[in-house]
């Protein structure tokens, strides 16, 4: 029973600059934000899991849960915390899904750090990763009410 | 269009103390342990939806993200972030898969706050949840190389 660990393989991908929510970041792509402080942002996904399906980003130039920094990532679960919340009440939600994919082979599509917030509701499957695009309409909608009750 | 938050829908039920992660914390169950320290504690699943799946869990008695204080819920993000890193390099993973499920309409089953870390292989899709208990000597082979991979 063999129990060496095996070697790491390879150093990790570097950041990519040009990656969409680094463009959201600086401003040049729109967002349904809901939260921002020094350090963290949150904005809607626009093809939403379900209803109030938040993303919540660092500020930091971080790829994923591997090499961001530790203070950094704790300051993004508090405001993941703070988002679920939110999200419940705002969408009276039954229960949160909350989910952080790192490179390709962990599901992530989106090379900047990013937690899922998925509000829930007993016996209602999620939607399919990435299968239909919200309008902007609700989902304006669904922020104004997210806003509201991080507010609250 | 309506932007009034709802109504919060009741409070959050009590922690339950005879939940199976509170019996490994008081040990009571056996479980294979590959991290602990005065916060928080890490073993694998025994339904592991890859090999070297593990849970992160807080020693405070929290139920889920919904009432885990944030001092206490970043600690348990920043060993998630030990116990990837550790994945990655012990099982030469491609990548991670972290899920964090809060009440039963969010995928929770067991009533303990828990961060489920998953290594990822690219093309090989995980287990359903809960599907197929694995073996204590592969359980017992795996935890030893993940405690080999955080010591190192």
């Amino acid at each position: 029973m063999s129990v060496e660990p095996r070697a790491e393989p390879g150093p990790a991908p570097a950041y990519d600059t040009a990656n969409i929510f680094a463009r959201i970041l600086r401003g040049e792509l729109p967002a349904h934000k809901i939260y921002e402080d020094d350090k963290a942002v949150a904005f809607l996904d626009i093809m939403p899991r379900a209803a109030g399906h938040a993303l919540v980003i660092p500020k930091a130039a971080a790829r994923n849960l591997l090499d961001i920094t530790p203070d950094d990532l704790a300051h993004v679960a508090r405001v993941a915390q703070k988002v679920a919340k939110a999200a419940k009440a705002a969408f009276a939600a039954d229960g949160i899904t909350l989910q952080q994919f790192s490179e390709a082979a962990g599901g992530q599509e989106v090379f900047h750090l990013h937690f899922h917030v998925i509000p829930r509701h007993a016996g209602i499957a999620m939607k399919p990763p990435a299968s239909v695009m919200e309008t902007p309409e609700i989902l304006a909608d669904h922020a104004a009410r997210l806003r509201a009750a991080l507010a609250g």
